[in-house]
Parts: C-alpha cells; structure tokens; sequence
C-alpha cells in the first residue's frame, strides 16, 4: 500500500504542540500502518520562535505570521493548541471555511463557539473533532460517537475534573481545603490560581461538551449550574464515611423526555459506584445507555503528552474516514431545551442540627413528607445536648429538597441552616438495602 | 446528503442477531445521521425458520441455506453472531475471500483462526471487525486501535470474565465457592456448565485477542496460561482482607523487550487500584501506555443487547472508513515470541504456615533473599501452636518465586505448602508506603 502525504500545521507549539509534533515524528509507522497516511508537520504558530523547546521542529516549521497557515494551501489538517477562545476560534473558524479539517484541544472554545464552528464544518463537509478539549487522552467522544451510536446514552456522570478530585482526596484524608490546594499546586496538579477548577467552571464545561455529543443537542454554557468545593464543610467528609460514601465533585447531565439538565457540584458517592474509587486527580466519565447498562471510562485527565495522544488520535481519524460521510456532521442534530432545575430529580443527603428531645424526628420527617421526600437512611449523632440527623433521601426533586431544608432551617426545634447535597447510587438507594 | 444503503446479512439469529436487527431498525436514522449510510437486514441464516423469535424479521429474510448468504452478492457486511469455531470459522472466510467485511461477535474463532483470517481480509482489502467477542459492548478494541494508535501499549490488565468476578465477589463475603456459584447460575451470569469460565478458558481468548492487537502481533492461545478459580482456598479471601487487597481472576498481558507474556489467573489487587472496585458480574480492562499512562475501561462484559451494540457499532464503523485504507489492515503487523513464563516479574503474595519459634522468620527471609525475593510487607498471624506469614513481595521473577515457595514447603520448620499468587498493584508496592 503506498502511503499518502498529509501535510499538518500546528496552531500553538506550547507543551502540548511540541508532544504532538513528538508522537508525529516518533509514530509515523504506526500511523501508516494503521491507516495508509503519512503526517508530517509543516507549519507552527508561535509567538517567540527563538524560544528553547523540549522537541524543537525544523527550522522553517516555525512562523510567528497566523496568515501563514490560514492562507496556505498545504496543510490538509490543522491541530489548534493555543488555547483561549481568541483569537484561536477565529482562526479555527477561518480555516473550516477553508475546508481544512482542524482537530482541537480547546473545551472552553469548542464549549462556547460550538455551534458556529460545526455549522461551518458541515458546510464544507470536513470535520471538527476534539477528543483532546475533554479528560484529555481518554477518548469519551469516540466512544460516544462511534462505539455507543445506537446505544440512545441518556446520563453521562462524570469526575472531568482532577485538581478538585485531588483536593477532596486530601480533605477526605482529613486534610483543610487550603492545604489539600497548596499540595496540588505543588504537585502541578492545580495552577496558581485554582478558580477555573475549584469553581466548577472547568468541569461545567467538558460537561456542556459531553452532554451536548451524548444527546445530540447544543448545551448552552449558560444552562449548565457548577457549585464549586471552596465552601465544603469538613463536616460532609466525616457523614460521607459514616455512610459509607465519598465527596466528589460530580458532573451529571441526564436527559429526561427530551430535555436536558446537566449541573455540576459536590455529591456524595455510594462506595460501591465505580465513580467512588477514582483516587488521586484522575478522571471518569460513565455513561449510561439503553443498549449498553453503562461504560465507565477513567484515567489521567490531564497532562501533555496524554493531551496530544487525543490530538494524534483525532488526525488519525480524520484520515481514516475522510470522504466517507462518517461524522462529518455536527453531532448536534437537534435543538433541546434545558429542563426546569428545580425539576431534576435525584437521590440526596439532608443533614440538620437538632435539639436532642422527644418528637424533633417526627416533625423532621414530616416536613421532609410534606414534600415528597422520601427517608432512605438516617443516621443520628449526639453532639452535646444536641443531635446531628443525616438523611439518604430517595430520588426527589431538587426544588422539593431545597424547599424542605429551608423549612427544615426554619423550625425552632433545629439549629443553623439545613445542607442539601446530591447521592450518586448506582443502583438506586433502595436497592443497596437501605429501605 | 443522500444515503447508501447497505444491505447486511446475519450468520445466526439468536439472542445477538435478534438484537442486532432490532438495534439496525430503531437505530436506523441515529446511524444515517452520523455515517450517511443505511443499513438494514436482508439475509439471517437460522437452523429452524418456524421458531418463535422476540424481534422477528421479514418472512423472506431467515433462510437455512448457508449458500444464500454466501454465494449473494446482495450484503455488503455480514455479521457473524452464529458461535463455535466451526462452520463459522469457515464461513467468514469464504466471505472475506468474496470481499465482503464481516463483522465477528466470537472470541473462540478470533483467537484461533485470526491469523488465517486477517490474512484473508488483507489480501482483498476488506475489513474484519470483532469488538464483540472482547467484554461485549466495552469498546477495548476500538480504543487500542484508534484512540491510542500512539501510545505503545505494553501492558493490558483485565477482569475479562464476569461470572467469575461475581463468583470471587460472593466468596469475599464469606460463601463457599459452590454456593457463590450456584447464585451466579440461578442470576443467569453462569452455564450450567460453567468451566470455561472457572477454569480461565474464556478469560484466555479474551487476553489473547486483546494483547494480539495491543502488541502488534498474533499471541498463540496455547501461550497464554490460564490458571481458574475452582481450587482458590477461602483462606486467601481473609488474608486479602487484612492486607486491603481484593482477590480477582486478572488477565495479564505484558510486553517485555519485544516479547509477550499473557497468563490468566487469581491475584489479590490493592484497594486503591481501579480493577479493585469491579464488582458483580462487571469486566474492566486497564491499558498502560506511554504517551497515556493508563486508561480503564470499565462495564457489563456480556449480554445480547450489549453485544449487539458492539456489533453494530462495527457495522457503522466500516461503513465509515470503508475505501481508506483505515484499519484495512491484519492488527497483528509483526511477529512476535513469548516470554519465558518463569521469566514473567511480578510482586506477589507469598503464604506459609510455620512453627512459632525463634529464629523461623529469619530461615524464611533468607530463602526468599536467596531467591532475589524481597519482602515488601509481612504480617503474621497466630494460629494455635503455629502461625501464618503472610508476605508481600517486590517484584520478582515467576521461577523465583515459586522456586523459594518450593523451597520454603521442604523446609522442617513449615508446615504444608507455600503459596504464591500475582498481586497487582498500580504503583508498585514500595510506593504504597508499605517497604
């Protein structure tokens, strides 16, 4: 089989560019093998070319001019590795309009100029892919998009973001949030500063994205809630072991009769759900399908080289089934609109401050009656003359939830306000024998 | 965009090829929208077309004929989801001699006849699928061969069996193995007869495919060493217990300086590795590469919609790289020569019940030093006159470290036969905290 020349330039030669470029060079067989196609990396943008690089191109790779690679007629795909929504978006934009193919490791560009940039991509009939743009090297979108086409995915739950699994790990070991961060950052797990991720901002958009692919529908950013974990109480860390559980920040996006909710924050994980043993600042994403029960995929989230092995992957997709129709199109088909928050429905842990004397139970559990909030579990803690009750709810509306710790918050009989977070249980509550 | 039809025949109609046509029907418009292209069944071969069957196809669909589907020029894929080696094995290679892709749900045919039929494909540039006949809708293949084309996968750890998994999982809550057993048939996740699964048989042709397309090359089945679950002592499931282990039957595939080493067996797995935390009748693979560290792949490893679904989704990705070269290719590109087993390193778990005496433990840790085993964590437990050692080692060779467990059995000091089992722990013993 004689191999195709494919001609590739590179918008950005940071970390993630110069690994790219790396795996190029050092797999160039194994890509040939597996697909026909030669890629080879003719044009760079940089900002500073004599800047010393780990895996330095040639010398006439690098340009400075972004006319360069948009006006040129050589290269047939484009990664684009600078990050920022611009001027990388414009540039991407342009070059779709080209008919180039481009490959892109940017979430919060693909989160936010999504739908002008697939729309310019079915126009030309070439491709945008961006596996890179979320979790980095695990292929979440390949394998919604290929592997689970018939699978009607309707729940996808994920741990997108590891700076924050890291710091929830070193708080569960008991460790305060500041410190747990200041360890992170030590670790090159956080960045200096940390607000993206400990916000939830991050993880709220590679949840847009990934719901977006997995209900074929654009995810407006704006829909998405993302509670961040600055303001965890170390309180949660010690209920989530006594119930056998774990803090996590979870994304969850769920499509219920055609309208999606996707949120992000804190939730308690059963220990037993694949998502409970995610250590460290590694990442997952399970996503639950008709055809298929559920896939969990985890794995390093970050990182250069796992980074630019998503890029790599992309182009040698995009090679693969160029001409063929195959996912030249937006993968989102259809316009859906956003399910009424309160509305979303979910399994929960209630904790309240009581009084320690005859009947606050009684009336605790007919507030949480009164709204259709159903025990699961509950555990009581004496704390001095006072009592601490933790309840595992059944599944309930958000709005109901929150109702009834506002008028839980609101009785004599308690003290301080009511805590509301999400339980993520696999198999429903009930099931695990909590009834 | 117009769409091309694609007329599919199906080799068997089962629970599978039942749940394929179902999926091709429901899932018709999902499939056009991401390839462009519209498959649908014109040709099922049965053994008894008057069965009653869930999703009946058209009358003029099943036939008894193998010849119809062989000789027809009419499908353009055909999907294999008959079972055994032979006629199967047979079949698929008239059609890929006849140009037809074929897509195969059977790991007993991959395994053993892959080699003959990848060659057939290559020489007429057809393609031949089998994600299905690895853990059923958990896309391994598809990842090794696309996703991570450039991460040089050298190791592949896996839960490959299910009923197993649910079995080991029963015995860790304190249930004799033939009990454990019992349930997993009553629940329908065990045959009646069951040795292919308690013997390892099944988790090796898994191991064997996986490790031929994560390596490159053809692994022989007859090299991959199966060890089963049927003989495990429950004393190993207390002693996981207090070192913080789970017992498991791991699939290991390990490519050192250019040669394989894939062997099936039980071994106790660290807590906080992810293929701990597979649980009931749940399979996982773990990828280790370079450029990704590690990616684990986790879900049901069986059932007729999910491996319908892998089937499918097969389909759907010819029909999407079809005229590319893409993946047109035998996924074993080199030749490849085992490693000695005895060679094969590993930390593990070294079980010997001895005289409580002076001077015992240091007998014992000079056999073992003598052996370039080294001890990474040793508890010791009484039991009436006696005790038990339980040691966990460093890594060490295979033939070390039963050449020191034979060593330990002679000597007078100890009591009964030593034991020795893999241990798999993700970042080393040593790293734990435990040396």
């Amino acid at each position: 089989m004689s191999s195709i020349d494919v001609p590739v330039a590179l918008l950005g030669y940071g970390t993630v560019g110069a690994a790219v470029h790396r795996l190029l060079v050092e797999s160039a067989e194994d890509i040939e093998r597996a697909t026909g196609h030669r890629l080879r990396v003719v044009r760079a943008l940089v900002r500073d070319p004599a800047k010393e690089r780990g895996f330095a191109p040639e010398d006439d790779v690098l340009t400075t001019d972004p006319r360069e690679i948009l006006d040129s007629p050589d290269a047939a795909v484009v990664a684009e590795v600078m990050g920022g929504v611009e001027p990388a978006g414009d540039y991407v934009l342009e070059l779709l309009r080209a008919g180039k193919h481009v490959v892109s490791a940017n979430k919060q560009l693909v989160a936010r100029r999504g739908a002008e940039l697939f729309a310019a991509a079915s126009e030309r009939g070439v491709q945008l892919r961006f596996e890179a743009s979320v979790c980095a090297a695990i292929p979440v979108i390949k394998v919604l998009r290929e592997a689970l086409v018939v699978s009607n995915v309707h729940r996808v739950l994920g741990i997108v973001n590891g700076t924050t699994n890291y710091v929830l790990g070193g708080m569960a070991d008991g460790q305060a949030y500041g410190e747990a961060l200041a360890e992170a950052q030590r670790l090159g797990y956080a960045e200096a500063d940390p607000s993206d991720d400990v916000t939830g901002a991050d993880a709220a958009a590679k949840m847009a994205i990934l719901a977006g692919v997995a209900f074929g529908g654009r995810v407006a950013l704006e829909a998405v809630r993302a509670d961040g974990i600055e303001h965890l109480d170390p309180g949660v860390f010690r209920a989530a072991r006594a119930l056998d559980m774990r803090v996590k920040l979870i994304g969850e996006a769920t499509l219920v009769d055609g309208r999606y909710d996707v949120r992000v924050g804190p939730a308690l994980v059963d220990s037993h759900h694949p998502l409970a043993a995610v250590e460290g600042a590694y990442n997952a994403v399970m996503l639950q399908g008709d055809a298929i029960r559920e896939i969990t995929l985890e794995g390093p989230g970050a990182g250069g080289s796992e980074t630019a092995s998503a890029v790599v992957a992309d182009m040698v997709s995009i090679v693969g089934t160029t001409g063929t129709g195959f996912l030249q199109n937006d993968p989102a088909w259809r316009v859906l609109e956003p399910l009424d928050p309160g509305d979303h429905a979910t399994p929960a842990y209630v904790r309240v401050e009581v009084e320690d004397r005859a009947g606050v139970l009684a009336t605790i559990a007919h507030v949480l009656a009164e709204r259709d909030v159903s025990i699961a579990r509950l555990v009581q803690q004496p704390i001095g003359d006072a009592a601490v009750l933790h309840v595992v709810t059944h599944r309930a509306r958000w709005d109901d939830l929150h109702g009834a710790a506002d008028r839980l918050t609101e009785l004599a009989e308690t003290r301080g306000p009511a805590l509301v977070l999400p339980v993520v249980s696999d198999r429903g509550v009930a099931e695990l024998g909590w009834a």
